[in-house]
């Protein structure tokens, strides 16, 4: 299959391109580095990610990120930062990527576990985290019409990030990254659609 | 206690209004109807709300919308628009009432069944109601340190609503207006906090 992989060369992406590089043809998206350029958060520039691929079998967005703050500092433009990247940067990739999705391909988005278990400071991450899931949940019945399955990886937080991260995640059970890599290879080669695949 | 209700004139607000009218002082926000006019859209009318009510023990939200078209049609633009209305227009509406709201007080946000069963042409507000289902889970910590307590009512169609948006909920059993409004006054009236409350 041809698998466009946004975010491919970040912490959760090189190791979901790594998995698959053998058995699919690969195309790497990433802000700077990859095989072609995007900035997801500019609908333009995910018009023309998918110009530059053409028609491809499935997309995986391991990309997107929203601020991490106290909730009495937190104001209107720290959500819209999070709105504009792992929201609305990985729905845009959807709601453009229909046009070039083949029939019989598939969509995983990510999202992340502070939908289920909440961290201090987390309160936009659980919010846009809901939204990613709800928009799974909301739009696989119309891509299913079209023959194009679409779940999402919640991921908790992975070894590789605990020495950055672990300290906002105190008590939770860091996972290998390779279970979060299962994840995604169970969303690309199964049947499965409209599911949050947590791996917590 | 003194109530404040946004979205009080509104087909669910004003059943939750007449409920409350009895035993707490209220004051009903509304767009153009109400005691004090609001646009939730726009956070500098939402500052401006709260300086006209002065300290208040808990606020109501049954406010905000987002379209609703087929998947295929939907724009950034139409996710936009549901992020400015019931996305930020509640969690605006929290995060500035933080200042507001007195300890031992609460807040009572609207989402909608759409979270769980979706229908045709509803993937915005699937997305949007996560989202603010998310808010609800991801903050609610950081405000139960302020003695606030957070809910989220999600109320499936209701039997007011039937003609408008029955064509659109096939299949799904409206609930009376009442059965929703009890859960407005379980989330005021209770302990609870944290919690999706579900009319389904």
């Amino acid at each position: 299959m041809k698998v466009l992989i946004v975010g491919g060369t970040g912490t959760l992406g090189k190791h979901i391109a790594e998995r698959l590089t053998d058995t699919h043809e690969l195309i790497i998206a990433g802000r700077q580095s990859g095989d072609v350029q995007v900035d997801i958060t500019d609908p333009h520039s995910i018009e023309q990610l998918y110009q530059k691929t053409g028609r491809i079998d499935a997309l995986i967005v391991a990309a997107g990120g929203a601020p991490v703050k106290p909730l009495e500092e937190m104001i209107h433009e720290d959500f819209l930062a999070g709105f504009q990247s792992k929201m609305m940067g990985q729905i845009n990739l959807v709601l453009t990527g229909i046009r070039y999705i083949n029939s019989g391909g598939s969509i995983t988005l990510t999202s992340g576990i502070l939908t289920e278990e909440p961290i201090p400071q987390g309160a936009i991450l659980s919010t846009i985290n809901s939204a990613v899931n709800g928009f799974v949940k909301g739009a696989y019945g119309e891509l299913f019409k079209k023959g194009i399955r679409i779940n999402a990886v919640s991921p908790a937080l992975v070894e590789d990030s605990v020495e950055k991260l672990g300290s906002l995640f105190l008590g939770h059970t860091p996972i290998p990254v390779s279970r979060a890599v299962d994840a995604y290879v169970k969303s690309l080669e199964s049947l499965q659609t409209g599911r949050i695949l947590e791996v917590f």
